[in-house]
C-alpha cells in the first residue's frame, strides 16, 4: 500500500514538474514568432479569434497569424499591411505547406469541384430564376465563390466572405479547409462532428444531416457523444471509440485496416445524386472500403443484408419512377405537348423535384438508414408527384394541346402494361381494401374509406 | 477537525481497497462464461460491439455473447456455429428470461402490434404505391418485418437486418428490445433520451420528436440534460431529476405514485391517430395516470387548464374539419362525382393527408405543447387543405361531372349553414379588415391588402 | 516532498471546513422567509418545482415562493390561500421590483407588443380560418394571451396556462419573464441558449432557429457549447467566451463596448418581417451596434462584405419578387379578375405565403448566414411560387373571367419588359443550356434535359 501511495505521489510531482518545464520553455523560447507578436499587438481588438487560436493546436505548434497569412509580393491577393506582405485568404495551397497529404487528397476530391456545378442547371436556376445576390448568399456559401481581387488588392465583397468547399482562390487553388475546420481553432474535433458536414449536406435536396439524425447512428451519437474521444489525434473506429459513427467515421476516418482520407468519395459505390442512379467508377473497391468501416461494429450477414435491401431500393427508384418519369416528359416534349424549354411548364418543375428533391431524399434515406426519409419524404412524396401530379398534368396538357392520344400512349406504355403501376387505372385489390377497412374499424372504431 | 480528516483518509483507503478486491474477485471468479470467452476469441475482429458490451450492465452481471445468443436445436433460427447452437436474433422472449416483467409489458403494448399496420391502408400504400423494397427500407424499419429463416438457417436479407418495434421474430414473439435499448450497450440511459423514440416518432405524419423539441419540455431537456441523472437505475420524476421530462418520463417512467411500465399506452386518454379523434378505453384512469406525472412539477389548476385547452382543440379538429371533410368526400363518392377507388383522385390524397398528416401534426402539437406544430404545421395547413384544396377541387370535380348541384349541396350543408365556415362564402368581417389594414400600416409602414 | 503532501492535506481540510461553515450559516440564518417555509410545507407534493428553485440564484438570494407570489388584496388576481394573499401569475411588474432595468427594457421592446398581432391579419387567420381553441393552443402560446380572472379569483383556463412573450397580465403589464427564463430556475444560462428563443422563432414563417442551426455560428455552438461559460453572470463576447455566439450574444448580450439589453430590437437595421422589407427607425445606429458585436470575432472587411451581400439580397427580394407580386394581385383585384376578399382565391394564399412564409425564410436565411434557407427554402421556393403558381393561376383566372387582356398587361409590364424576368417568356439562354447538358453528361454519364 505504502509503495503505491509513494509511486502515485511521484507521478503527480513529475507531472507538475513537466507542466513547469513546459511553462518555462514557453516563456524562454516563445512559441510565437516576432511577426505574429506584432500582429497580435493590434488585433487584440478582435479578442474572439485570438482566443480561438490560443486554444488551437496551431498555437501549440508555434503557428501564428503571420505563419499562415504571410504572402509573397507576387501573390495576386498580397497586400501591404503595416510593413508586412499578407493575404486575407489562407488557401488549401497555403495549408498544404504543412499538411501536404491532406491538401492533395482534398484537391483530388469531389469537394474541390463543388464550384463547377454553378455552371450547370442548378447554377442556371440560381442565376436566372433567382438572381446574382441569391447565388452569392445561397448557392456559393456551400459551393464556393470565385474570389476576385480588386485593383486596390482588397477582396471583392460580392465574392467574399465565403467558405464554400469548392471556392476558387486567388492563387488558383480550389476549396477552403476552414469550410470544415472552422477558423481560428481549425479543430479536428469540430470537423468530425456531423453538424460540420450539415452546413451544406441538408435540406430538401440532399438531407444527409436530417437522415443521419434520425438513424440509429445519429441517435447513438447524441447519446454517447462525450464518450467518443473526438479530440484524439488517433481516431480509429472500434479502437478509439465504438459507440457511434459520425459522417467522418464512414466517409473519411481511419479503421484498423485503412487510413484517414480527405478525398470524400472514396467509399461511395453509388452515385445517388444523378437523375438515374449509377454505380461509381471502381465501385466494388469503394464498396469494400465502406464495408470495412461497417465491420467495426456489424457482422458480415448484417452488412450484406443491408446492401441487398439498399440495392433493391435503388432499383425500385430507377425502374419504377426515375426512368419512366424522364421518358414521359421527353415524350411530351417530342410530341409538342409541352415546350422544350426548362421550367416554363409545370411538368418541368414536377420532374425536376421528382429526381432532384424527392428522389434524392429517398435514396439518401435508404443509404443512411433513415426510414422516415426513405419513405415519407422520399418514395411516398415521389409516388405522389408521379401519380397525383405528373400523370394528371400530362393528361391535362395533352387535352389542352388537342392530343389526347399522347396520354393514351403514356398510359399504355407506362401504366397499364406494367404490374407495378396497373393499380393506377385498375384500382387497388378489393380483397385487401376489405381487410383494411376491417382493420381500421377495429383499430379506430370508425369507418375509414 | 482532526477526526474528520482522519475519517476522510480512512474512507479513501477503504475505497481504494474495495477497488483492489473487486479487481481480484474479477480475476479469480471470472464474470465471463467459458462459452462467451470462446465467442470473444474470434469476434475480436468486430471491436465495436465487444467494447459496447464491455461498457454495459450486462458485462457487469456476467451476461455475455453466449448467454443471449445461445439457442436450442429446435429453435427455428438455431444454427450450428463452431460447435455451438446459436441464433442471430435475441428476441423479447429471450430477454424475458431475465427481464420477465418488461417483456410481458412490452408484449401487451401497442408497440408489439406495430407490424399489423402493414396490412392496412398504410401498408397498401407502401406496397402498391411504393413497392416491396421501399416497404423493407422504409415502413418495416419502424414497424418491424416478419423475419424469415431460409433453408440453410440464415436469415432472409429481405427481412433482416431489422429493428422495427413490432418485428415478428422466428420464435413468434413480437417486437425487439434493441429498438430502444440499442445493442450492444442495451443502455437505460440511451433509451430514456428523446432521440431514441424519435427514430420512428417523427416526420410529416407523427412529429412527436419535433413537437417535443420545440416545447418547453424539450428546451429544458437540452439546457439541463447533464443534470437529469439519466443513468440512475431509480429514476423517479421530481425525486431523481426535476429539470425536464423526456418522452420516457411521461409515457413510461416512475413517479412517486406509480411504477415504470413498458406498456407505452397506459397514460394516453385520447387516440389522436385516428381520422376522428376518440377517447381510449378506460381513458379516465389513463388520464389520471398522466396527470400524476404532470403534478411532479405543475399545480393542479395548471394541469386542468392545459387539458381544458387541449380538449377544446380536439373538439375543433373533429367538428370543424375531420368530420366534414370525411362526409364531403363520402358524398362525392356516393354521388358519382369521384371514383370509389383509393388514391386515384386528387381529393383522395387531399383527404388522406388532411387527417393523417396535417390533422395529426395539429393534435400532437396541441397534446405536447408545441404551438408551431399545433398551428402552422397543423390547423393552418389543414384549413388551407380544406378551404383552398378540398372545396375548390370538389367544385371543379362536380362541374366536370356535370353535377354542379352536388357542390351546391356541400356549400349549403357544410359552409353556409355553419358559423365557423361562413366566412368562406360571405367574406371576412369588414370591420376587422379595416382594423388590420390600419395595424399593418402602422407596423410595417405600408399598405397590406 | 513532504511539505507538498502536507499542504495538500491542509487545503483539503480547509475546504471541508469551509463547507461546514457554509452549512452552519445556512442553518443558523435561514435564507428562507417564514412565509416561504410555510408554502414549502404543503408544496412538497410538487417536488419538481421546489428542487428547481433550490438550484436557482433566487434560493441563494433568499427569494422564495412568498417573495414572488405574494399579492396585495387589491390586485385583480389576488386570492386568499391558507391565510395568505397570493397570485398565481408573477408578472414582469412583480419581477421589476428587484430587476427594474430588465423589466423596463422588456416593456419597451417589440416582445412586449407580441400580443397585438392577434388583432391583425394573422389574428384574423387564426380566429376565422382556424378557431378560438386553435388560437389558444397555437398563436397565443407564443404571442401571449389576455389573462382573464374569473369571479372566484381563479384564472380562466381558456387563457391560462400561458407563457407567451406578449401576455397581458391581470395587473396590465405586458409579457412574461418566464417565457425565456423558465420557471422555477429562472436561469440566465438557459435563457442564453438558442433553444429558448427557438420556442417561437422557428417554423415555416420565421425559421430563425433552423437558420441558426445550419449556420457556422450554430455549428460552432454545438461543438463548443461546454466552453462558452454560459452560467457566468458577466458574459461578454470575446472576453468570457469566444467559440460561438448564441441568439442572445448578437441581439441582447454585452460586448466590450455595450451593455446587455432586454430590448431585443436595438441592433436590427432591417424589418425583414414586412411584405416589403424596410429599414428600421435609426437603422444606422442599430447597424453600428450589431457590427460592434461582429467585430469581436470578425475583421471589418469581412463584416462590410457580409452586409453588402445581405443588402443586395434584400434588394433582390423586394424588387424582383415582393413588389411585383403585390402589384399583380392588386391589379387582378382592381380589374375584377379575383374578388377583393381575403383567402377566398388561390392567388390570395399564394401571395400571402410568398411574402409571409417563403420571403421571410429567404430573408432570415440571408441575414443569419443559412445558405440552405436563403436559397432552397427561400428564393427558390419564392421563385417557384411566382413563376409556377402565381403567374399560371393569374393567367387561368383572367381567362376564366373573360379578361385575357389583363394577363397580357401583366406580362408586358412585369415580365417581358424586365431583364430579370424575361426568361419566363423567352426561355433560357440556349448557349448555357448546351453547356449544362454537356456538364451533366460528364458528371452523371446520362442525358439530362
Amino acid at each position: 500500500m505504502k509503495r503505491v501511495g509513494r509511486l502515485t505521489l511521484m507521478a503527480l510531482l513529475l507531472a507538475a514538474a513537466g507542466l513547469c518545464f513546459a511553462g518555462n520553455a514557453s516563456a524562454k523560447e516563445p512559441r510565437i514568432s516576432k511577426e505574429t507578436a506584432q500582429c497580435l499587438d493590434c488585433h487584440e481588438g478582435m479578442p474572439g479569434i485570438v482566443s480561438q487560436w490560443e486554444d488551437s493546436a496551431h498555437w501549440n505548434a508555434g503557428v501564428g497569424c503571420y505563419e499562415c497569412h504571410k504572402a509573397d509580393k507576387s501573390d495576386p491577393d498580397a497586400m501591404e499591411h503595416y510593413g508586412f506582405q499578407v493575404a486575407v485568404i489562407v488557401s488549401p495551397r497555403d495549408c498544404g505547406a504543412c499538411h501536404p497529404r491532406e491538401a492533395a487528397e482534398q484537391e483530388a476530391s469531389h469537394h474541390a469541384k463543388a464550384g463547377d456545378i454553378l455552371n450547370t442547371k442548378d447554377g442556371l436556376l440560381g442565376q436566372t430564376i433567382g438572381g446574382e445576390p441569391a447565388v452569392a448568399v445561397g448557392c456559393r456559401q456551400c459551393h464556393g465563390s470565385i474570389v476576385k481581387v480588386r485593383e486596390d488588392g482588397s477582396l471583392d465583397p460580392a465574392t467574399w466572405p465565403n467558405t464554400g468547399i469548392g471556392r476558387i482562390n486567388p492563387d488558383g487553388s480550389k476549396g477552403t479547409c476552414s469550410a470544415c475546420h472552422t477558423r481560428h481553432r481549425f479543430s479536428k474535433e469540430q470537423a468530425r462532428q456531423p453538424e460540420s458536414c450539415g452546413k451544406c449536406h441538408l435540406g430538401p435536396d440532399h438531407p444527409q444531416k436530417e437522415v443521419y439524425e434520425e438513424s440509429k447512428h445519429g441517435i447513438l451519437y447524441r447519446a454517447f457523444k462525450d464518450d467518443l474521444n473526438m479530440d484524439h489525434p488517433k481516431w480509429i473506429a472500434g479502437e478509439d471509440y465504438y459507440d457511434a459513427p459520425t459522417c467522418a467515421t464512414c466517409h473519411m476516418s481511419a479503421t484498423p485496416n485503412q487510413g484517414v482520407t480527405h478525398d470524400v468519395g472514396t467509399r461511395l459505390s453509388w452515385n445517388l445524386r444523378a437523375p438515374v442512379s449509377k454505380r461509381t467508377d471502381n465501385w466494388q473497391q469503394k464498396l469494400d472500403s465502406m464495408k470495412d468501416v461497417c465491420s467495426a461494429c456489424h457482422s458480415s450477414p448484417f452488412v450484406e443484408g443491408f446492401y441487398q435491401q439498399l440495392d433493391a431500393f435503388i432499383g425500385l427508384y430507377n425502374d419504377k419512377f426515375a426512368v419512366p418519369a424522364k421518358e414521359i416528359r421527353d415524350l411530351l416534349m417530342e410530341e409538342g405537348v409541352i415546350s422544350k424549354g426548362n421550367f416554363d411548364d409545370e411538368i418541368d418543375w414536377i420532374y425536376w423535384e421528382l429526381w432532384h428533391h424527392e428522389g434524392r431524399r429517398a435514396r439518401h434515406g435508404a443509404a443512411m438508414s433513415g426510414p422516415d426519409y426513405a419513405w415519407w419524404h422520399g418514395i411516398y412524396d415521389m409516388a405522389k408527384a408521379f401519380y397525383n401530379h405528373l400523370l394528371p398534368k400530362a393528361k391535362e396538357a395533352c387535352e389542352k394541346a388537342g392530343k389526347p392520344e399522347v396520354y393514351e400512349k403514356i398510359l399504355a406504355k407506362y401504366i397499364d402494361g406494367r404490374p407495378e403501376h396497373q393499380w393506377f387505372t385498375k384500382g387497388f385489390d378489393p380483397k385487401r381494401i376489405e381487410q383494411i377497412k376491417k382493420y381500421y374499424k377495429e383499430r379506430y372504431n370508425q369507418d375509414v374509406k
